[in-house]
């Protein structure tokens, strides 16, 4: 059974599901900022996952890439799995901008999070579940 | 043509090629940072690989990942394609400690590189390059 790490879903909007994963938009209107959660049990290294697993994860990280960045017109895309807070393996997908608060630097542990406006984080996951067709 | 990015370059030294990756270490005592480049010219974005080229990185991601764990003793893995300031797509896998300096917060834009003592860095590329039987 797959359940949604308690911090990963207090920090996030729910955008859809991929085949493999559960795609999550980040409450921080700072960043245009996706998270891929693969749907399976226990996973915390990215090596320990099969190799099914991980194409499919990262083939669904590269698409939802895409969409961020056609739908940001990001100057970069920031791809990692870190993990050490919240140990369930999970991809954050962060379109970055030469303007953003962090650039260019990365963007953990970098100021507090800004809340987006009343249903505007609603709004974006909407834009971001309908790019990927989900 | 494939020239490694000069900043790349000057910040690591070399461990080996598998087979798409060149697998370099990072000169910076405080973790155990590998770091692989492809070796296509004029890549950037994960999503703009090819995807035979983006399961082939990834795999590799993964086995240095499970190399560096198994020589470190790391408590987590945290692997992640960045690129705010060196554009040419590279993967940065680094073991982490819960004693280490940056810990829980990301490596990058934490404190200054400390340098390796003199063949140390040489000695640890070595034994990265011996785990990945490259």
């Amino acid at each position: 059974m797959f359940d949604l790490d308690e911090h990963l879903a207090n920090d996030t909007v729910e955008v859809g599901d991929m085949p493999l994963s559960r795609v999550l938009l980040m409450k921080d209107a700072r960043f245009p900022w996706a998270i891929l959660a693969p749907r399976r049990p226990g996973l915390v290294e990215f090596h320990d996952m099969t190799q099914a697993d991980r194409r499919d994860l990262m083939e669904e990280a590269a698409i939802v890439s895409a969409a961020l960045r056609k739908l940001t017109g990001a100057t970069k895309m920031n791809i990692a799995m870190l993990g050490n807070v919240v140990r369930q393996l999970h991809v954050h997908v962060v379109a970055r901008s030469e303007d953003d608060e962090a650039w260019p630097r990365p963007v953990w542990a970098v100021g507090t999070p800004f809340p987006y406006a009343e249903g505007e984080a609603e709004a974006c996951a909407l834009a971001l579940k309908s790019a990927l067709g989900i």
